[in-house]
C-alpha cells in the first residue's frame, strides 16, 4: 500500500504539462491547479474524508476520530501549485503521501485519539502573485488581505479576480485564528531540494531550520530610444544597469559562506531587438541562515547598482517584497519525530515552505524525501519510487505517534 | 492643404495604443496593423488611387498618369507596423505624407508623365518575426520564402499562419522582379531617428547612407535549479552569462568611434523569482558605417561571453539573424533631390529602412523630418506640425520633379 503515493502522482502526471519549458506549470487558480484541487477533493472524498474549503482557498480534508471535536488536530499536507516548468513532486508529493499515509494508518488499524487533517495550501510558490506561502500567510494573519486582493499577475489579473474565477469570495480572505487554534501540530512532507540525502545515502530526513529568505523588486528606469540612431554616449540604458545588478549579486553572494543570491526573472520594456529599453524590472532572491548577512548582501548590491545607474543616467528603486526570518522548527516536535525515526538525519533547507510560516503559530515539523538529482524548480527534480514509499511510511509512523498518544 | 498629413495621422492616433508601455504597439498582421492597412486603402480609394495588394502583402496605391503603362513609375511610401511601444510617426508619417503630397500635386495642377505609386510595406521593424524590412526583402528576392513562412513570433504563430489570418496566401510570398522593374525610383519620407536636424535647425534632410546593421541571437543554456537550495558554487546560471554579454557589448561599442551596440530584448526561461534559470535568449543589435567594425565587435563580445559561459558551466550559441551592409543611396537621385531642396542637409542614419533594401535594386532616396526629441522607437518620438507640413511640401517638390521631366 505504500506504493500508493507513486500511483497517486501518476494520476496527475498529465496535468499542467509545460511543452515549452518541460515539466509542469501549475500557477495558483490556473486551470491545471484547479484540476489538481478537484483531484485532491475527489481522492479525499473516496477515503471518506470530510472536505472543507476555507475563505483563503485552503482545502482541508478531515479524518475525524470518533467522539472528538475539531480541536487538537494533527495536520499534514503541502501545496499543489508549481513554479513555471517545475517538477511533479514539489508540493504534490506531500499531498499524495498524506493520502497514502491515511491508507496505511487504516490498514494498521490505528484508532486516532484526535482528528487528522490534510491541507492543500494555495500559492506556496508565489510564482503567480509574487509572494510565496500566500495561503498560510493569510491564514496566520501575516499579510494584509486588502494588499493581497490587489496583487496582480503578469497578465494584469488581480488576486481578487483570480480567486473569484476559482469560485472563492475574495472578501473572505484573511486571518483565521479559530481554525489555526484547532491545530495541535503540522508536519509537512516535501521532496528535498538539494543533495543532502543523496550525499548521506539516506531516504528520509527531518528539517532543522529554514534559512532566512527575502525577495526584492528592482525597478530601473532609463530612456527608451532607437538602437541604431542613438550614440552610445547619449544613452540611458537600463539593461546595462540590470547587468550590473546580476554581476554584483553573484559576486557578493559568492564571498559570503553558504549565502544564495539569484536573479531568475527579468522583464525588459518595451523589449524590442532594435530598441534601447525604457525600463527593466528584475527580482532578487537572497538567502542565508544569518538574517543580517542577507540584508548586507542586498545593501551592497543596491549600492553597486546605484553607482552604475548614476553613471548611466538611470534611476533605481529597490523594494522589499517579502522577508522570512530564519525558522527553527519546533524542537520538542522534532524530538518526538526522531523517537519514531531514529536514523533520519536533520537537515537545514534553503527553500521556503508553508510549514515555515505556520511554525510561528503552532508546533511544526518537516520530512524530506531524497532527490537523487538534487535539482528543484526544474523538470530534473526527482524521487525514486522506493524513497517515496519510505517517505509515506515515515509520515505514517510520525502521524500514528502524534494521533494516538 | 499641407496640414493634411497631420490630420491623417490624427485619424489613426487611437489605433494600437499601448496602455502598458505607452505609445503604440502595432506588430505586422496584428489587429492594429490590419486596421491601419484598411485605413490606408480607404484613404487611397478616396483619392481615386488604384489599390493592388501583392503576394508579399505590400499595398500599392497607383496614381496612373493618362496613357501610360505601369512602367517607369515613381514610388514613395513607408510602413505601418511599429515596434512595441513606439511612436505614431515612425512609418505612418511616410504614408500620410505621401497621401498629402498627392493632394498637393493635384492642387498644383501637376500632370504626371509617369505613374506615381504609394507603397505600404509589411514588417519593416522586424518586431514580430525578428527580421527587419521583411516585405522588401521578399520583394527583392533577398530572403528564402520558405524560411520566412516558418518564422515564428513569440506566441509560436508562424509567418504563414499570420499571413493567412491577414487574408494573404503564404504560398505567394517571394521575389517579384516584374513589379520591381516597373519602378524607376523610390523616395521614402521618414521621421528622423536622431537629433541631427534639431542640432542644425533645419526641418528636412536628405539621407546620405544607412550604416551597416546586424542582429545576432545569443542562446545561453545552463541548468535550472532552486534559488534557495542550490549553493553558489554548484550553479550553472545563464543569467550571469547574459549579464556579461550586456556588459561586454556596451564596453566594446563604446571604444569604437560611432559604433552602436544594444541588448533590448532578453527572455529568461523559466522566469521565476525563486528559480535559477535554465536558459536565456537575448538579441544583440550592432551597427557601424564600417562593416568590418561591426563583425569585430560581435567577435569580441562572443569571446567574452564564451569565457564567462565556460567558467559558469554554460554553453552558448551565437547566430546571425540578419546583416545589412552599409547602404549609400543613389548619388544621381540625391543630386536631383538637392536641386529641388538646395537647403536640405545630407545626413547618415543608424536606422534601417525599406529604402535601404530597395537601394540594391532601384535608385532610392530618403527625406527625413526633424524630430525635436531625437528619440525613436519610444512614445517620446515627435514631429512638429510645421515640420510635418515642410516634409509634405519637400516630398511633393521631389515627386513633381521626378514625375514631370
Amino acid at each position: 500500500m505504500s506504493g500508493g503515493a507513486v500511483e497517486l502522482l501518476e494520476q496527475i502526471a498529465h496535468i499542467g504539462v509545460d511543452t515549452e519549458r518541460g515539466g509542469y506549470t501549475r500557477p495558483v487558480f490556473s486551470a491545471p491547479e484547479l484540476a489538481l484541487r478537484a483531484w485532491f477533493i475527489e481522492q479525499a472524498d473516496r477515503r471518506g474524508l470530510d472536505i472543507d474549503v476555507d475563505g483563503n482557498g485552503i482545502i482541508w480534508a478531515w479524518w475525524d476520530a470518533p467522539d472528538t471535536r475539531r480541536v487538537d488536530a494533527i495536520a499534514t499536507g503541502s501545496h499543489l501549485d508549481s513554479v513555471p516548468g517545475g517538477g511533479n513532486f514539489d508540493g504534490p508529493l506531500g499531498i499524495a503521501s498524506a493520502l497514502a499515509a491515511v491508507d496505511v494508518l487504516r490498514e494498521r488499524g490505528v484508532r486516532p485519539a484526535r482528528p487528522l487533517v490534510i491541507a492543500a495550501f494555495p500559492e506556496e510558490e508565489g510564482s503567480r502573485f509574487g509572494i510565496a506561502c500566500l495561503g498560510t500567510r493569510l491564514l496566520a494573519g501575516l499579510i494584509d488581505p486588502q494588499r493581497v486582493r490587489e496583487l496582480r499577475d503578469d497578465g494584469g489579473v488581480s488576486f481578487a479576480e483570480a480567486a473569484r474565477d476559482a469560485g472563492l469570495d475574495p472578501a473572505l480572505i484573511g486571518p483565521d485564528p479559530v481554525r489555526l487554534a484547532a491545530l495541535a501540530a503540522f508536519v509537512e512532507l516535501h521532496v528535498e531540494q538539494g543533495r543532502g540525502l543523496e550525499d548521506l545515502g539516506q531516504p528520509v530526513a527531518l528539517a532543522g531550520a529554514i534559512i532566512a529568505h527575502g525577495r526584492w523588486h528592482v525597478r530601473i528606469e532609463g530612456r527608451g530610444d532607437h538602437a541604431g540612431a542613438t550614440r552610445m554616449a547619449d544613452r540611458q540604458d537600463p539593461v546595462v544597469v540590470a547587468a550590473e545588478t546580476v554581476r554584483a549579486l553573484r559576486a557578493h553572494a559568492l564571498v559570503v559562506d553558504d549565502a544564495r543570491g539569484t536573479v531568475g526573472r527579468i522583464k525588459v520594456t518595451p523589449g524590442g531587438t532594435n530598441v534601447i529599453a525604457a525600463s527593466v524590472d528584475l527580482w532578487m532572491d537572497v538567502r542565508h541562515r544569518d538574517e543580517a548577512a542577507v540584508r548586507r548582501i542586498v545593501d551592497e548590491v543596491t549600492a553597486a547598482t546605484e553607482r552604475t545607474a548614476t553613471a548611466e543616467g538611470c534611476t533605481i528603486v529597490v523594494a522589499e517584497q517579502s522577508f522570512s526570518p530564519t525558522v527553527a522548527f519546533d524542537a520538542a516536535l522534532r524530538e518526538r519525530m526522531l523517537a519514531v525515526l531514529p536514523d533520519a538525519p536533520v537537515l537545514d533547507t534553503g527553500a521556503g515552505h508553508d510549514a515555515g510560516v505556520l511554525a510561528g503559530a503552532i508546533p511544526t515539523g518537516m520530512l524530506f524525501v531524497r532527490n537523487p538529482t538534487g535539482a528543484s524548480h526544474t523538470p530534473a527534480e526527482a524521487a525514486r519510487p522506493e524513497d517515496v514509499a519510505a517517505g509515506v511510511t515515515a509520515l505514517a509512523d510520525v502521524l500514528e505517534s502524534l494521533l494516538t498518544r
